[in-house]
């Protein structure tokens, strides 16, 4: 059935061309389509099932822990926008302006909010006034622009989803608590949902967030050894509040000036999902977010009782909790397994007369292709255990392959040698300064990912300079 | 008490200015906050849940009956939004253009998406081809911009929060099938979920979407008379598909070009639940979308045992399915209860010291004030019941003043004397001329809403113009 295969043939084998493969995969299994405004893409059904599920989870965690969501204005006017200056220098090379509304030129042009920082201190300043009225603990599910040059569908586009938490608080300890809380939620739920292993540690000064005084990352490996910034929650002390004049009455009759945080996860990390547990057929999807978690497929479809048969199990499986469906579609079974495979279900299920007969049905996994015959009434309950037991093992199997990939260094050509041979993480002292950094960057195009809370001393001397250092640090390439 | 009068006191009375009755209720119960950007409001935590319940109960409708979601670009480039000629002329004047991005001029402006229909042909014509890729049956959730010189929240707005469908078929006959089915899911919606009667018919030629063939509506009587337009489903015929060049190979195989639909709701049906169903002390929110349908709150708190059982019970209730909430704030009772009465919390619980000892609290409901006491150990299997019992009658309510306020004219000086006695909905033969249409818009303010399907025969004359008339028509003032 050479037909049956061509849609596996399509896509470039991820260890020739990992750039292409990529391409290649979240085209040809309908994640996207590309929109005629360059640098935005449609998300189609598939991709929006996704983060539809990833924002469910997310967003349950959110509220479990105090936060409500809200909808913020989708423009900044520039003044406001201008009014915290460090914000303002790294975002402004990169909106997009409204000059014009209704026919007529506007009187201050409005930008596309690129972030909402300043939205929600114009909003603060507005609804904050007494100890009474802290903490706030507010989150948005939007998507923001940002004028990049090169784009690449997830990774980099001009318009992406994502969620932004901004919160306010009476002290610092409380913010920094909350930026905590956050990285260790973010973290949970790519560990745990996602099947990512992270690294959690704060970004360097050079790395950090515009605006921020600390901003603290999860970096995780893709297949390709390199790293991707899978989350970010900061630490925007009281600087945002000093800007926008926000202040409360605390319990003391006093007026201060409160602090802040703010923390996101955007449509990247399907990316980031896509090159941590994808292969040459195409899609690898963890069953916790995967839209379809089973794939029915009735085999000789025409014979009596299959269709009906498959119908029931399919029904079944969906009341015990299981996300599956049913493919009854005019194509070729051979072409069904071959395009849900590529769509990264992670378990298949096939039915023919025989199977029937028996009572039994054959369940594939996705991962290994690994058969097994089990009885039809026996599915249902069994299921959910299959997919936690693929869940783990994706986990298992990412994480076998960073640690494989993380090497320490304790000089500037023994990172060359990694670079040339495995790639992937380098855990190397660092004297902190941002020459060492820079020199590095521009030699290898390597950069500091964070500076991981888990990462004990390498060595005593920085990677780069040789002097005295203080901070391990882990350093890849990364998207 | 006069601090705790004090909130319900600042909103003016509902009959006294309807208006002002409205922008209090909308401001003081936090439902919205006003942005920095003219006519751009914030949906503050209150309302984005009321619409998270809206959107969670519309989106289990749109995808039993086949739909799924996409997410599509924000933004349009002006050539793409020119291609269908009686689209663009109608949202042309309403737009906001995008003219620079990451400091540069853009080559070709852009305009901030007005709604998406020239975004989802292009996209069609990207993935549709054959017979086997039809319908599309597509929906996505999102904001849109449309340049208003009068704002109001909910009501009309720049910035506004809608779903919008877009399908695509083989025949005009699945088509309009499609559109029926959508326009009887916004009435089932707006009936069982918001208790809001409504009207379904057709609209007029001068009241139709810009490039639709045909536009349905549902419309609905609000407190003060008027209507306000709840949702709209659109027939676009092959208009758009023809402009964009949308064809598809038929199972005959031939070339065709298919046919499409468009239909959305938006925030403004916030705006609705507030005018239908709101009194002098504020919200009165539906049970089936009010973010909390029972308020607990503890009286003498400080008393042993009285804060822990108002949190068991809390608990017990939210595992019932009753969406409940403790009120721990260190407030009065008495301000409590006026500040969750402004909210619309369909039900509260007080439960005090006494009512403890017997084992008993009270229940009061938010449309009547009616107090009952009840065993605490009763109200989790009790409350799900009361809350329908409140949804019913709300419904009841609202079908009686619509009834109360529908007539019928047979001339103009009829309709005069209707609108300066009660107003609200009239009904009157039409003769489908544009002119009877404008010369009672003019004088009257009055427009048609609709031409409702279930309306008989008023009259064999025009109300207008007396010539022979065919049309019993739904004449009113509207938002």
């Amino acid at each position: 059935m050479p037909q049956d295969k061509k849609l596996v043939t399509e896509i470039t084998p991820r260890d020739e061309d990992f750039g292409r493969w990529y391409t290649d995969v979240v085209l040809k299994s309908g994640l996207v389509d590309y929109s005629g405004v360059k640098g935005c893409v449609i998300m189609r059904p598939y991709a929006t099932a996704l983060w539809e599920n990833i924002r469910s989870l997310l967003d349950a965690r959110f509220k479990a822990t105090g936060h409500e969501n809200v909808m913020m204005p989708l423009f900044i006017p520039e003044s406001l926008l201008n009014l915290e200056k460090s914000h303002i220098a790294g975002f402004a090379p990169e909106v997009a302006w409204i000059t014009h509304g209704g026919g007529e030129k506007l009187a201050e042009r409005l930008c596309v909010r690129p972030t909402s920082e300043t939205l929600f201190c114009e909003h603060y300043k507005n609804i904050v006034h007494s100890y009474r009225d802290l903490p706030q603990l507010l989150n948005q599910w939007c998507s923001v622009v940002r004028w990049e040059k090169s784009t690449r569908p997830f990774l980099r586009s001009r318009e992406f989803w994502w969620q932004e938490g901004h919160t306010l608080h009476a002290t610092p300890e409380e913010a920094n608590g909350e930026v905590m809380r956050m990285l260790d939620i973010y973290a949970d739920f790519a560990e745990r949902d996602l099947a990512m292993p992270v690294v959690r540690g704060r970004k360097s000064e050079s790395e950090k967030f515009a605006g921020a005084e600390a901003t603290y990352s999860i970096e995780c490996m893709m297949h390709d050894g390199r790293a991707l910034q899978s989350a970010t929650s900061h630490y925007l002390g009281d600087g945002f509040a000093r800007a926008f004049g926000i202040q409360f009455t605390d319990r003391d009759n006093l007026l201060k000036t409160p602090f802040q945080t703010s923390w996101g996860m955007s449509t990247r990390i399907i990316g980031g999902i896509i090159m941590t547990h994808g292969d040459d057929a195409g899609l690898v999807l963890p069953p916790n977010v995967a839209p379809v978690q089973c794939v029915v497929i009735p085999i000789a479809s025409h014979k009596e009782g299959v269709t009906e048969a498959a119908q029931a199990l399919t029904a079944a499986l969906n009341s015990s909790g299981v996300r599956a469906k049913i493919d009854l579609t005019d194509n070729t079974p051979g072409w069904k397994f071959a395009e849900h495979e590529m769509r990264g279900v992670p378990l298949r299920i096939e039915l023919g007369p025989r199977d029937l007969e028996k009572g039994e049905c054959v369940l594939v996994r996705r991962t290994t292709r690994e058969k097994s015959t089990i009885a039809i009434e026996s599915a249902p309950a069994l299921l959910p255990g299959v997919l936690e037991d693929i869940q783990r093992e994706l986990y298992d199997e990412a994480r076998r392959n960073r640690d494989a990939h993380t090497s320490e260094a304790r000089g500037v050509q023994e990172i060359r040698d990694i670079l040339s041979s495995k790639g992937g993480f380098i855990h190397a002292q660092w004297c902190g300064g941002p020459g060492c950094e820079q020199s590095l960057k521009d030699e290898l195009g390597l950069t500091t990912r964070n500076m991981p809370f888990d990462l004990g001393r390498i060595a005593d001397k920085c990677v780069c300079c040789g002097k005295q250092a203080d901070i391990p640090a882990l350093w890849a390439l990364a998207y």
